[in-house]
């Protein structure tokens, strides 16, 4: 068997992991999820064995050795398929199990420290975790900062010191734009009309919406869970989830656009590759630039909601007093929430700069794990203008640490820096532009699956975005859009 | 790692491809048919690898060497690891490969024939898989007729002449008692009120029914199929479905009780055994025995709609001015339909025994397949009077030997058979009796995880039968329920 046909081997098995998971998350009843957690376990180990496998690494020899470097497509697949195993192979079964262990009793005491809002209980399991991460990036190699290998695991190919750059140059102006608009808010901002606003009339509005926007219905769905996820359960086969509140339908709709964002990126991928870096998304921050451009960029827009207004107001009849331009307005509210996963489009970043400063500190060592608390609470007061009541919504409010994720929240504004140029890219084709007027997205749709979709992994996502855009990761295009919505 | 860890971690694949194929038949976008068949190939190949390997026949003997026989389970199940490690290795690779081609191509040829009910379409192939199936029959070996064989890969433990003495026993009365109650309903049968009986109304009707008769829906759940189906994803994971018709809520009902008897069963069986036999079910007609008595001793009992029918009334507000005599009169109309699938109880056996008769002569050589429509019009006219107007609506209308299932229809009448003895059996206690007549079925379901599902598959089906009743399989209380139901 070739290495394709071995890393297919594993799709198969990643898939059907992502088959039962989703199940899980969405109609495992409840005494089900201890065996559930036996299967899981199992297909893990079989993807581990053969990812990690004497054969697996003999056939990769033997096709880099016979690459003669002519096909493109070929060459990055092998590069990429180096790097995974590299990557999965140069820790020692030693620390992944040590950190697996860790991480389950680090979970158990965030919930736990979160809950009591005790930073001190879940002090020593971060401490644990910040020197397994410290091993890991030692085995892994980096090139500045020991950081830059964890960056790496969710943005490969870029450096701390690059997502620093890009973070400082928007830090001033992210910061102002988002207290001017919590400021425009408080005098401006409508409430929407109270409710209920019917679940199966959400779900009906919110498939057509998909469906518009060019989501395959045959080749995934939309169900409902506690918190909204995306997974592939197969090459044609998109899992796109949201939950519903019946007191706001733009709860569950946003969850669908931002999902199915990740949704068309998948779907867009070439399936003939699945399972090879050729047919897979390339990383978490392009991943993310895909969902914020249709939730924000698209499902946030004027032009958007001319066309789809009328359709909201026949699905939910308490709207029809209500016009076009105050739902706009409460669309585009904001406000200073200590809580990161409540905040809106206009703060949500200060959360990111805040947590990527911290996570640099501790792994290089200037910041002691004692100390987190106080420098959270101080930054956010910085960035926000006060301070979180207390460490349950402030520096315990993140499950990422408790998983060992550290490196992971980079990418939420590597995502919306993204989703910016590139849809600034796109508009600059005249006919996607002319169409998103009349909010028709199939041209656009169209220029994300060509620029971005088509080259699954097969290059480096600074390189995707300067090659789709004509120009490196910059936030101009970001900045602007934030201060022309809410300036 | 010991045969039961090894049987253990073969239920966990097999488990696994459980849920792959129950989000298979309920969840999966139209395009994902193609790469979902990979996926449970992948699990199957890998399920048939560790059930034949080397390491599973050392571990087999080596338990089989170290047994005292002083634990019954213990022992019990080492006989049936081996009985299922002798059926699964005794086959060459070469013929189940050459049976996989043949039933794929036979059912292909099959839905063809059908289509057109063309008979010659098909019997070349089912010629070529009675070949198949002698061969199959000569490497497993059988005491008296190749039919044996075939019977034991679905009711073990048995032999064909058991099964026709039974079948023979019955076919006189079931015939005469089929006959009449046909005659009864074409004068005296209602028709239901006409629909709609609204989707969600039904649901939570058969959801309140399944609940009451002890469906554990923290163990389990009821989707939507085409056509229903119990399947186990887990010891604790017990999944129905049904299909809901709007003119008619009683063929949902009806679906749930059938599959909730089955589910019951599984919710029965011992969890801390899951994936060893004395965790599995015994065999299909000791399951269906589960299904025909919640559906039809209990669901179409007077006792059971006494209780039940005020609700449906409320859940349907058409039945209001059809009282209870009449609704029974509906449930317990019989016709006879050339069809299997859409029989009813009075007439289901007689299709039974005509295909049991049938496929013993095929396989005993006696019937030859060109000779097959002659003999099936024949016998349908000799059981219900009247000949099927082609082989479509005859000896077509099956998928089963098209998949090479000969020998499973027998086990449809032996659960009739079972499910009456057990119910019978049942009754004798007091305690469930007069339960049963206040439609509290939960001393029955007591009576029946002690009597049948606590042993797993430890006991033979006859054996568990005489065990359960204190007297060995007899067709008695089978022929006296029809009787005293549809005379």
């Amino acid at each position: 068997m070739s290495i394709f046909e071995k890393a297919r081997e594993l799709a198969v098995i990643n898939s059907s992991a992502a088959v039962i998971g989703w199940d899980q998350e969405t109609y495992l009843p409840s005494d089900a999820a201890k065996y559930r957690a036996d299967q899981l376990a199992w297909l893990s180990s079989r993807a581990h064995e053969l990812a990690t496998s004497d054969a697996w690494k003999a056939d990769l020899e033997a096709a880099e050795a016979a690459d003669a470097g002519t096909d493109f497509k070929h060459t990055a697949n092998l590069r990429e398929l180096r790097r995974e195993f590299d990557r999965a192979t140069k820790l020692t079964v030693e620390l992944v199990a040590r950190d697996s262990v860790a991480s389950s009793l680090a979970k158990h005491a965030w919930a736990d420290a979160r809950e009591r809002s005790d930073f001190s209980r879940f002090a020593p399991h971060l401490e644990t975790l910040l020197g397994i991460a410290r091993e890991k990036a030692d085995l892994w190699g980096y090139r500045d900062e020991p950081y830059d290998a964890l960056l790496e695991g969710y943005e490969r190919a870029t450096s701390t010191a690059a997502v620093a750059a890009l973070f400082d140059a928007m830090r001033p102006s992210a910061r102002e734009t988002a207290a001017k608009a919590v400021e425009n808010s408080r005098s401006h901002a409508p409430s929407l009309p109270p409710g209920p606003y019917p679940v199966a009339a959400q779900q009906r509005f919110n498939s057509q919406v998909a469906e518009s926007i060019g989501f395959d219905f045959d080749a995934g769905r939309i169900d409902t869970t506690t918190h909204p996820f995306c997974t592939t359960l197969g090459p044609r086969d998109i899992r796109l989830t949201t939950r519903y509140m019946e007191s706001d339908f733009t709860s569950s709709l946003f969850g669908v656009l931002h999902e199915a964002g990740h949704g068309l990126y998948e779907q867009g991928l070439p399936a003939e590759d699945f399972g090879l870096p050729s047919g897979n998304a390339v990383s978490l921050g392009i991943h993310e630039s895909q969902s914020r451009l249709w939730e924000n960029h698209v499902g946030r827009s004027r032009e958007f909601w001319e066309k789809w207004y009328p359709a909201a107001q026949e699905s939910f009849p308490q709207l029809a007093g209500f016009p076009l331009e105050k739902f706009l307005r409460y669309l585009w509210r904001a406000e200073f929430s200590p809580i990161r996963v409540e905040a809106d489009e206009a703060t949500y970043d200060l959360h990111i700069l805040l947590r990527f400063g911290i996570e640099r500190q501790m792994m290089n060592g200037s910041l002691a794990v004692a100390d987190v608390p106080n420098a959270w609470n101080e930054g956010f007061r910085e960035l926000f203008g006060f301070a979180p009541e207390d460490d349950r919504h402030g520096c315990l409010q993140d499950i990422h640490w408790s998983m060992g994720g550290l490196g992971y929240f980079a990418t939420y504004t590597l995502g919306n820096i993204n989703s910016a140029q590139l849809f600034a890219a796109a508009r600059k084709d005249p006919s996607v532009a002319s169409a998103i007027q009349q909010a028709d997205y199939r041209p656009l749709l169209g220029w994300l699956r060509k620029s971005v979709h088509a080259y699954g992994s097969t290059l480096d996502p600074a390189k995707l975005i300067e090659q789709a855009t004509g120009s490196a990761p910059s936030t101009a295009d970001y900045l602007a859009h934030l201060q022309s919505r809410y300036l």
